[in-house]
């Protein structure tokens, strides 16, 4: 990402009605089931485009496997996961490249479109605005967790369930409608969050109660689960943050929770709030309202308990 | 790649007027200098699309950094290296992605553009053409070389200079000239050779003696240094070639190295070959006939002393 610009994806104008969205992703494991893995490894690199409002549209693999002492049924099991996501969302696979590596890496550089003229960019934030979110956060907590081998069979199915949904419904009702949007990633709510407060010059006011949370994470954070990349968002951040005084310990670790293939975060004009929210739900997205967007202030965020 | 195209890249068509070429690749260090690896990486990586004949417009970051043990002065010349290897290639860096990773691996996704009808594809080769390589072949022995420590200077300054050399002024030279091209990468010379021998169902009969080579290259092999990959690029081809009995054995093991920003190989009509050479020799690439192609035969390549 150059350094002015704070966008998920770059774009590339072709014409005066095409741009190209184009981004690349891919992670380590954070499911046992190889399917799911690759599932949650599309939907994930997917989001960048569908965060700018375009529609990806094709895709190139990048396989990480371990030649020598990976199981190839295992690697088959992954790259069938991801081609089901890649249908699903209407994207052709056009190549890949694969090297081996003693650890398991997978994902996509993606390429969408859009038209130059409606593509939602993360700075476009105004003051009034409602921040709505589309999918519960947690998903870091929940997958130490599973790799401390503490996750519930119900813990597993919720976040795996969140991490394969496509932010493409979302994306389509935002079009024409948010101001802004970016998707929730490896900085966690708030580091995204802070970001699109840099990039409008605004400040971004969140109402902590309201965000959604996968089952079982507040309790998982406040017994001592994190992972290392929780902990670096905090450290990182923590002088960008107006806390208020009643916020609970666990739920600020919660807000810098690295996600993978989390939900959008759109900034929505108030007037348009309703219909907006309405439309999620005929699309089966649950999206909340967060916050608000205020003049900018002496720091990117507020968090209201 | 889908298993029905041999093609280097995949190609996306915009317009009747415009296809997108998309490739994705990465490596792990081959030389020891960080702005030599990420310039070689650059070149590697833009290699699929100037095999096609099409010109690299934009490209995404690959990175895989040590972040905890790594210094971020090496990063940063890699990065740098790379960088300058896009501007030399006039490519716009729209992004990229970084994960931590205990194996340094750099590359980027590149997206070319192309007119349809002007695409250089795999399967192209015609009986009769002459089969033109601009690179010399050796670069993963002499890299194996070099990890063991046995590489003179004079060795590494070949290798790193072959590998930087981007295959635009090749790519540029061929277009309306050749029938098929590919690039030379870690299938080795004749991996490259069968793929071409297969997509335009012919023959492929390589003249050894006459394909160049880095310097030490054959000594090098005949004194035991291989990487793993050239023993599993022969032990997985042998049954595809025709062997002259005088092709000594250094040169049939070199012919299977695998190659990082290999050259391009391309199937020339013999009535241009001529002027294709001259034009090649004034653009400073040193392209030399290596063979000829055959009708289909009972197996796809020929290898002549």
């Amino acid at each position: 990402m150059s350094p002015d610009s704070w966008d998920d994806a770059g774009v590339y104008r072709i014409s005066a009605k095409v741009a190209l969205a184009q981004t690349v992703d891919f992670i380590t494991p954070v499911v046992d089931e190889p399917q799911d893995y690759g599932a949650i490894a599309a939907a994930n690199s997917l989001s960048d485009v569908y965060a700018m409002g375009a529609k990806p549209t094709v895709a190139l693999s990048i396989i990480c496997f371990p030649s020598e002492t990976g199981d190839l049924n295992v690697l088959r099991e992954i790259v069938r996961g991801g081609a089901a996501k890649l249908r699903e969302a209407g994207v052709t696979l056009l190549g890949g490249h694969s090297v081996r590596d003693p650890e398991i890496k997978f994902g996509y550089a993606v390429t969408g479109e859009v038209d130059p003229k409606r593509i939602v960019s993360i700075g476009g934030a105004r003051r009034g605005d409602l921040l709505v979110l589309t999918k519960p956060i947690g998903t870091g907590i929940l997958a130490t967790a599973l790799k401390r081998g503490v996750l519930p069979r119900s813990g597993i199915e919720a976040m795996t369930a969140s991490m394969k949904t496509l932010n493409r419904a979302a994306s389509e009702a935002m079009r024409g409608v948010a101001h802004a949007a970016t998707d929730v990633t490896g900085f966690g709510l708030l580091g995204h969050a802070r970001n699109m407060a840099r990039a409008s010059r605004k400040t971004l006011h969140i109402w902590s109660a309201a965000v959604p949370l996968l089952p079982g994470a507040l309790e998982l954070v406040a017994g001592g689960i994190a992972s290392a990349g929780l902990k670096s968002n905090r450290d990182g951040m923590s002088s960008e943050v107006v806390w208020a005084d009643a916020v609970p310990e666990p739920m600020r670790e919660a807000l810098f929770d690295p996600q993978t293939s989390g939900g959008l975060l759109m900034s929505i004009p108030v007037s348009k709030a309703d219909a907006f929210l309405k439309t999620l739900r005929r699309k089966k997205v649950e999206g909340a309202v967060i916050g608000e967007v205020r003049p900018q202030g002496r720091r990117a965020l507020e968090v209201d308990a």
